[in-house]
């Protein structure tokens, strides 16, 4: 129970060599980063312009101390003066008075150190950061992570600039606890009828508590509350566990299934004359969660030898298949520090706008702080979550191992509790060829080994993609294939797909801020602000500005308005097929997760729906209409059609909901003109039914519509480019 | 340390209750099988003939209780009495004069009893031993297995009687042991330069122990030898920990790669007199292994979306990479209580004798028996090691979670010394739809997770066949596809073939022992003795006779001796083309391991290359031309030709040995008449290296015979049918 958070002023400076101090100090912000506090100091504060964010690149390699002072509190019977922090970004030391008094390598642990026993009235509390790690001077690139537990999207990626953060970047406060309910857990046991549910509370009480209460809250309203009485002359070593049975329990689920119930414990201690003196309070849903293999993969071909079946990865919550559409979360700031509770909020809601039910946070990302999982759990929003792990090949050491295992088991112990955990993830991309991992790596090993022993409840997969899944295309049209995303996905056979992209240019005022006037059209590999902001040169040469397939739908662009209006129209679209493509092979295709959702700061062009810091792309609106619960949908073989060619498609109808539908009439329409219709059945909970398929010659223009008879709400309008050349 | 083993006199009786005690008592065989000590009551002791296995079915449904008496033995300071049993299979209660003193289920743990304190006299241990666990009684079939340790097999599979053993397996007595030095185990560190090892010896010893010898020996000369002396006046808790450097240290190797040498160490204690108190031996072979990518499988396909790579399977000893070709082990008997030394001996020396180098342990049957790993360890035979999980969907039950902890964590620490081990593997089949599991299985999850905490240096595999390996074919031809065992070879893309088959009748010997006169000749599926004896409606209706296929390229069988020549004539032919085919494909392919070696009781048909109980059927003669470190082979596209077709096939040089070949040529006849010669490069150490295709119009015979000048032991001759009539 925190009883008084002190006020504490915090300062920063760096220092060349660990055993110095540094020769100025700069005020400090606590959460944050070294390189914010530093923000005074450069030529150009505005680091997002142009290539600013160079500015930061000497801080890497020096080492940071803060330093914060503070009297000798007041603390009574039964409190303790603790430091907490949620995070310490990477390798440091604490020093209380100039005495080492803890020292860890790893971001994600929280520290929780007893001070109580100060020795001095007036008291300094350091901490030394060490530079960031690097496993090698090769080349300034994410395989400088490569032994380490830090995530790996700063070091650089096609949409990150180059910039390693350093510093505390989550709650920290010298606090004053009382803290006589210690190794307070609430597990529950769920039974297979899933309508009753058994609780266990347990932990270690103080020899000053006298009685414990327990009570069960659901929608404001008290369920149960029962008292425990503990009379002095009884022998106990302190240890209590409670069982409780709910009958009738509100499962939780995921977003589009259901609410996401949830059921609030409190255990609250009391002294002999009824005082209260300790309180922890826990939020719960009930659920159920596996991953089962997807319908249509269940059976091997006929013919001999045999291999293993694909790996099982449809969601099943509360026995019930859940397609999964969502999204990749990315680190919505390059400084994690900046990431409050609004700026997780008005990003999670944005998510939970376009329809979505699970995110899926990559491992090159951090893992989130509480706010972002407290969320999740209130709105019925799945996680994905991966551990930082991306892209590399992560080594067998001992030293590496001993800092996963540290890491990875506090990680587990923090987020297994929320409902909105469905998936624990080894990290991303680690059994391909950029990688190099596989099933023999100990990293891996050991993560499946903590998940299962600490979490065995939640399933496990040691990466995506694995075999079955499917990571890109990352463009709307390939030049080297010359396939377009609607061939690519009329070839798809994936049991999900978790990661896939079509990239757009930015809105032109962000363009405007961040690319120096005179570079702005036409925009050139020469400019060095393209190039930074990810226009050019990011991981083909054409990326993510992709020019030559913007002209090749729309023939060349006269102005940057122009541009960025028809990237952003051909991201719209592409999206679009995509989700749609995905939702109607469902259930043999069972998740659509696009890559990516949101950016760490302003790209110039970049495959993310909503741009730095949250703003929605055309795309969004569009994938917002695809992830419709329920919806009118068509497959087309292509993109671009020439006129007079035979062209056709199929027709669905997506179900996503709970509920079958009725029988009824969808009338398809060409360029306004009925070109069919389909008396559908009966279109059961949860089904994709695929109609007849309509084919004719393309005329002109290709604008096609479907409208389903009383339910407006399912129509969709789809427009296709038509040329009179040869494709 | 061994001081005296009582001797003892062991009955059996069994009881229709659990509470129940035997109305008879009869002399029974320690280790063994209650079936076997039960043989007199049978009507037809011989029950391998016919289906006289049947008779011991009731014997699954009925409690089982040893007993033996023996008088309180002379036990001297620092001695103890102990109960020691390395198998009792399979839940069994252990009682000594009356009072339950142990209770297990799993038959792979050793018992180890302190009897020191005994209250009597006179004594008298009894072991009462459940039925047979069974998790449903749907049908008699491996189902029944599903939720024990207890390997599968005996339930009934393809190429195994129904008939399910109990009682104590492996060896067992009463004895004084002076356990004074507890707990000793030595370890390691092999540097990466191979060369120099760092080994550890620790323990726990008794106050008795005034000093310790550490003895190093290689080929019976000792190496380094040191003591270590204890005085009195010295505070200790007992804990002894050594290290000792080797240098120049000579690896383990598998068969054919280089000596499989073996370290002795040794470690003594005596008392302040210098009298020798205690000694444990411990036999090392230093040597690395790692399972790695398969050549040619490092890089993903050009086109999105990307997947996962396939998995490693390449086995890597010492950092070379080696062709795993060998065969899969099965339980060489029904009662593996009948397994002893010379049993495994004569069958492992044929084993090594064809040429193989690696086993592997199926998981069907039993872990075996530690001399099988002694074996194995000197004859540089490496061991794939499988856990006694095979075609079931073994649950996520914490009962059955907690049996499969305990056996696992014994069977682990007790084979993870061993330098044959290579490879663990979590069971048979469990990733197929005959099974059911899959990666989100927790007692694959949890093999894993032990196998890496106990033994972290061995590869751990959840099951055999994994994405890119090949279980199957299974026959020569497949009357449904219509395909014969060359065209099957010649489309596999497999990483490793780990099994398949190509069955034959068992010799006339064996045939008249096992089927009545009157139903040998011709064999139907009318004759129950040729039924259950695996000839037909073993997996498919015509296995394992597959009499279609004998006559398919010999006409109408006139006779057994007919049948069985051509059946095996067929079966060796398979074979050596898969061998061939495996080693033609490496480095892409890593494996050739049949299904299977030998058979547990005499089959009238099956894929084995020995019969029971160690014949070798001709088959096993070709495997062993086809597995000879360097030969001249061939490929060819299919099996059969007609007169006049044009026939070709490629030729190949295959080199398994250390060494690189020297330029040279190869010559092919035809019918006699050479065809084309080859003028080959020199063949790098580990290589397949393909030369020329020849094609010709087929004659009215194909005898193909490569001759390398000069080197006449490479030679290979193959004959091929030809038929008149179009194919």
């Amino acid at each position: 129970m925190l009883i008084d958070r002190l006020h504490t002023e915090w300062e920063v400076g760096f220092h060349e060599k660990e055993d110095l101090s540094p020769t100025a100090w700069h005020p400090a912000r606590v959460p944050g980063a070294v390189q914010l506090d530093m923000l005074h100091t450069l030529d150009d504060p505005d680091w997002t312009r142009g290539d600013g964010f160079r500015q930061f690149r000497w801080m890497e390699d020096v080492w940071w101390t803060y330093r914060t002072r503070f009297d000798r509190p007041l603390i009574k019977a039964g409190e303790k003066l603790c430091f907490r922090s949620r995070g310490i970004d990477y390798a440091f030391t604490i020093f209380l008075n100039g005495r080492e008094v803890h020292r860890q390598e790893g971001m994600f642990r929280y520290v929780d150190l007893d001070l109580t026993d100060l020795p001095e009235d007036e008291n300094e509390l350091q901490i030394v950061i060490s530079p960031v790690p690097k496993s090698n001077h090769d080349a300034e690139d994410r395989n400088q992570a490569n032994h380490s537990f830090k995530p790996a999207v700063s070091y650089g990626w096609d949409w990150h600039p180059r910039l390693v953060p350093s510093g505390i970047w989550d709650e920290t406060a010298l606090e004053i606890r009382r803290d006589l309910l210690r190794e307070t857990t609430v597990t529950y046991l769920l039974e297979e009828s899933m309508d009753s549910v058994s609780v266990n509370v347990e932990g270690v009480m103080d020899p000053m508590i006298r009685s414990l209460a327990i009570r069960v809250e659901f929608e404001g309203e008290t369920l149960q509350s029962d008292e425990f009485e503990y009379r002095e002359n009884k022998a106990r070593q302190g240890e209590f566990r409670k069982s409780l049975v709910l009958e009738n329990v509100k499962l939780w689920w995921p977003a589009g299934l259901g609410k996401p119930n949830l059921y609030s414990i409190t255990v609250s201690a009391y002294d002999d004359e009824g005082q209260l003196l300790d309180e922890k309070l826990f939020t719960i849903g009930f659920r159920k969660v596996k991953l089962v293999r997807n319908k249509g993969t269940e059976k091997e071909d006929d013919s001999f030898p045999k291999s293993r079946l694909l790996p099982p990865i449809t969601l099943e919550i509360n026995h019930r298949r859940v397609f999964a559409q969502g999204t990749n979360w990315v680190n919505p700031e390059v400084f994690p520090g900046r990431l409050d509770d609004e700026r997780y909020s008005e990003l999670l809601e944005l998510a939970a706008g376009a329809g979505f039910n699970i995110l899926r946070v990559w491992g090159g990302g951090i893992v989130n702080k509480q706010y972002f999982h407290d969320w999740c759990d209130r709105n019925g929003m799945m996680v994905w979550q991966e551990f930082p792990l991306a892209c590399n090949d992560y080594p067998d050491d001992e030293s590496y191992l001993s800092v996963l295992r540290s890491e990875a088991y506090a990680i587990i112990e923090r987020l297994k509790h929320h409902p909105s955990l469905v998936i624990w993830s080894g990290g991303n991309e680690l059994y391909n060829s950029w990688s190099g991992m596989d099933d023999q790596s100990l990293p891996i090993r050991w993560l499946n080994s903590l998940c299962l022993e600490l979490s065995p409840d939640i399933p496990f997969i040691p990466t995506s993609p694995l075999q079955g899944m499917g990571h890109g295309h990352y463009l709307f049209h390939d030049p080297r294939t010359n396939e377009d995303i609607c061939q690519i996905m009329a070839r798809s056979e994936h049991t999900a797909l978790t990661e896939y992209g079509v990239p757009s240019p930015s809105d032109t005022l962000i363009l405007r801020k961040i690319i120096p006037e005179g570079e702005l059209f036409p925009p050139t590999n020469a400019s060095k602000a393209w190039k930074v902001h990810h226009g050019f040169d990011s991981w083909q040469e054409d990326t993510w500005l992709c020019i030559g397939t913007i002209e090749k739908y729309f023939g060349k662009q006269e102005s940057l308005e122009e541009l960025v209006k028809n990237g952003q129209k051909l991201q719209a679209a592409g999206y679009r097929f995509i989700y749609e493509a995905a939702r109607q092979k469902w259930p043999r295709c069972s998740m659509a997760i696009n890559w990516c959702f949101n950016e760490p700061w302003p790209c110039a062009a970049n495959n993310s729906i909503i741009q730095y810091p949250s703003l929605p792309k055309p795309a969004y609106h569009a994938i917002r209409e695809a992830c419709r619960p329920v919806l009118a949908s068509a497959s087309f073989p292509k993109y671009m059609w020439q006129e007079g060619e035979t062209f056709r498609f199929d027709v669905y109808l997506l179900n996503h909901t709970n509920e079958d539908l009725l029988q009824g009439k969808m009338i398809i329409y060409i360029n306004g003109r009925e070109a069919g219709h389909w008396e559908f059945a009966k279109v059961e909970a949860h089904t994709s039914l695929k109609g007849p398929g309509i084919e004719e010659q393309a005329g002109e223009a290709l604008e096609i519509s479907l409208r389903v008879e009383g339910h407006p709400e399912w129509d969709s309008i789809y427009e296709l480019p038509v040329t009179k050349n040869p494709i």
